[in-house]
């Protein structure tokens, strides 16, 4: 296990780095019908790695005092993972404002960001919020897949 | 394109995370019947990434001062590579020794300092340097294809 407190190194830099390739930042919908808009916003900061090197995934673990690991049997990687907004507003958006991403993914955590402050003052419980939400969401992570087109969720909100 | 000389920032440690979760060292091996010991080792630094995220591939090209950027069309990715000897030695691996890898991948950079330094003294050229050789590189990326299996260069090499 790589020491934290190795004062030669600046772990903070490392991990912006390693995350810059490896890690993201999403935004999923589920229908929620017992929600009275009908819609569970969730937040995912993820880190993804074969098992044969867990190294990393528990000094994130460690290094950012929140989440969790698993294992994804599907494609044989181990995940770290942070869900809880409080833990993403106080611990994992304040390294990365400090110790920014460099590639374009950074575009995507500021979006992330963004939407993780809403949720904390409980905008995606109102329709002009989550509408609001759902635009910057479906912006980010280009490639990845969707359970939902956009129009699905936002023709609910109008 | 992100600063190299961004005084706040430790661009250093960045790159090594990077490099932990998106690098590659390996030592590759072609029959080459024109050389005196029948084979050619090819060492390789690379690093790649999609298109759309080219940020990091410029940054190590600056920051190495050294290697090519190239497309793979099979993948749609930009590939950052070291493939000189030189460049090696002088400039990537001392970065590496520095600051080093926290993830297992550490090991496979000992490994491929060894065999650059034994290429440099040419001992790649030796029989016996290059069963050494040979028998460091198959242990390396374990997951890696290879075109040959390992005793088919070692036979050749008693």
């Amino acid at each position: 296990m790589p020491a934290l407190n190795n004062s030669k190194r600046n772990i903070a830099e490392y991990i912006t780095g390693y995350v810059d390739g490896e890690g993201c930042f999403s935004i999923s919908f589920s229908k929620r019908k017992k929600l009275l808009i009908g819609w569970e916003t969730k937040p995912s900061f993820a880190v993804g790695q074969n098992y044969d090197r867990s190294e990393v995934i528990n000094l994130l673990k460690q290094y950012f005092d929140c989440g969790n690991i698993r294992r994804d049997y599907s494609d044989k990687t181990l995940k770290y993972e942070v869900r809880g907004i409080n833990d993403l507003i106080k611990k994992v958006i304040p390294h990365f404002k400090k110790y920014p991403l460099l590639s374009g993914k950074k575009k995507d955590f500021e979006s992330f960001a963004k939407i993780c402050e809403m949720i904390s003052r409980r905008k995606h419980l109102e329709k002009v919020g989550l509408a609001k939400i759902v635009r910057l969401a479906y912006q980010m992570n280009q490639s990845g897949k969707r359970k939902y087109q956009q129009n699905e969720i936002q023709k609910e909100l109008l």
